[in-house]
């Protein structure tokens, strides 16, 4: 419990200052003040979170992977085996995370926090491996407190070393085949909405599937009565240890004022789990898309955070994160990079950025000549 | 009119074979089917255009400029001599579209069409000059009929010898005071929606600017009644000769089967005109983003086109068209990257692409082991 407690007392909001100035400099940018929109939102929240000129320069995407027992309840499309073979498929960067993180130039640091079957041990993940697979919590617990704690502390671990070694924005990923199940119960432990509210088809399950999933959703709540309140015990009794890795990644950025990219639904479960202990954390939280998941836009709004993208995807691993980095890295170019007006010596009428009506004075109006015909 | 004529002919459809080889093959890949949601479609779309796996290689940026003599009616809130000086910043790089541009390495080709005031002739700015600037279209014609031939005839000359020269995407910018209105009486004409309903803030406005907004861009089409199914009359009439221009782009574009990412407003009501003239021609656009402008969810609704960016972007210069590139070269590498399930040796339920509960056989249920509290 030792770096989670150290992390809670340092969360803090950014200082106010920090944002008045990015938005002094950004409305000097020649551009009508506003009209880049919510990459201005991504730019000023950056630039408040580092407390000066934003960069994202060595973005790190997370994937951590682990089995959820209840799996044993029918809420998923896959078997469960897939878990580790797609963990293989990301050592071999075969994987859609693997393609778009290096696109958007990130590393990803892939890791094992809790794989049913056996992963070989020669490929590229690190082995954080709290137990094999949580306990199906339709029937109990998911996990112990121990291992909560546990899952949290290694998440911790990972974020902090990246940071370290220079990372400035943390994108977290999943992988773990019944984990929009887990999401789904955190979602209703602490946002209070209803299991069929925010629960979905996760990679495709029919009505049936469907039925059984909220069935194990309604289960998990009735046996566990987990206390909202206090996302240590959210986590272990509907958590997942991949998830938990991702709470530590969250709480770890926050603390050390590092944007996190938020993936999906199960990303975002982590986050109400984060914030659960550290509220001052949301600061440091961009939530990089709107899931397919229903249940996703019920934690985004507890969170109150607007997605910047919303593509309909509901593949994880990390894949909106890693979409939203060109978004973020566009902000902090548009902040670094752009003119002034002053440098660039143009006109902008003194009430532009706050009373356009004053920006037309009628001795500006140049009317422009009848078009002649000059060809080129 | 050669060249347009020339074009017209050429746009066709892309075959349905396409497509149908391009959907298996993401089928194949190791993520659930449709799980990347829109980045697939985008893929599909790019793949059937294309007749092959696509590529995003060579991108470039078209930004034309010029200037509308309907400012003369107190419609912008920023004076016309800023085109003049916009169009300096873009040669000098220090403009949004330069900064974007440059991350999404794309190439900026820059071209006057008549801008109003002196352009200084040593820039890195294509001279394609219709006039110096459009006449006042509140009182009679933006132009002659053969300016807006001519104007289209540069954009095509401008798009051809770029591809040509190898680009294989084509966004497209703008940048002119008092386009947003000349963009609003097009949508008008061609959509039939009234006046209010498509006319914006544009720069900024305020409510005394927007009514007489309002008023120009109803004057315009009572006085010139252009001809709706007739896009040359259109844009002579109340369009703009950098319109003119990202008209030409498109129909060359589509012609050659290079994809086209829209930008926002001003553009859009280009590709409205491209389409009156040829209505394949769609098939090749790609609408980059969702215009804080009102006019532009109609004039997309009417190209049956759905934005993939909503970040209320309302500066035009192609800066949406420059972020979308970020996710049409997502889209290819996914295609041309990712793991198949048969490569990566991954357990692919035979009914999952198509039947997700044929997906979930009981002998395929492995339920995990009762979580032993293993550490690590």
């Amino acid at each position: 419990m030792t770096s989670i407690r150290r992390l809670r007392d340092a969360i803090r909001p950014p200082a106010p200052e920090a944002a008045v100035e990015a938005q002094r400099h950004l409305d000097a940018l020649t551009k009508p003040p506003g009209s880049l929109g919510r990459l201005e939102e991504i730019a000023l929240r950056l630039a408040a979170l580092r407390g000066g000129a934003p960069r994202v320069d060595q973005p790190v995407v997370f994937t951590f992977a682990a089995d959820h027992g209840v799996v044993a309840e029918g809420v998923s499309a896959y078997p469960q085996v897939v878990t580790a073979q797609m963990v293989e498929n990301f050592a071999r960067g075969g994987a859609a995370i693997n393609v778009l993180a290096r696109q958007a130039g990130a590393r990803v640091i892939v890791a094992d926090f809790g794989v049913a079957g056996p992963v070989p041990p020669a490929l590229a993940v690190l082995s954080r491996r709290v137990g094999a697979g949580t306990a199906n919590m339709a029937h109990g617990p998911a996990m112990t407190a121990g291992q909560a704690a546990r899952a949290i502390e290694h998440g911790i671990a990972l974020a902090e070393e990246a940071i370290d070694a220079g990372a400035d924005l943390l994108a977290t990923g999943e992988m773990g085949i019944g984990n929009t199940t887990a999401a789904a119960a955190i979602t209703a432990v602490i946002t209070g909405a209803p299991p069929e509210a925010v629960t979905g088809r996760g990679t495709g399950v029919d009505d049936e599937g469907w039925r059984r999933k909220v069935e194990a959703v309604r289960a998990a709540l009735a046996v566990n009565r987990p206390s909202a309140a206090d996302g240590l015990d959210v986590l272990a009794r509907v958590g997942g240890f991949e998830i938990g890795g991702l709470v530590g990644v969250i709480l770890a950025g926050a603390a050390r004022r590092v944007p996190i990219a938020l993936d999906g639904f199960i990303a975002t479960a982590a986050a109400l789990i984060a914030v659960t202990l550290a509220p001052d954390a949301r600061h440091a939280l961009f939530a990089s898309h709107r899931s397919a998941e229903p249940g996703h836009v019920r934690a985004l709004a507890h969170l109150g955070l607007v997605p910047y993208l919303d593509l309909s995807l509901r593949l994880g691993e990390g894949t909106g994160a890693a979409l939203f980095i060109h978004l973020a890295r566009a902000a902090c170019l548009v902040y670094g990079e752009m003119a002034t007006f002053k440098s660039a010596g143009i006109d902008q009428s003194e009430g532009a950025s706050t009373a356009p009506s004053e920006a037309f004075p009628s001795d500006r109006m140049e009317p422009a000549e009848p078009a002649p015909d000059k060809g080129q």
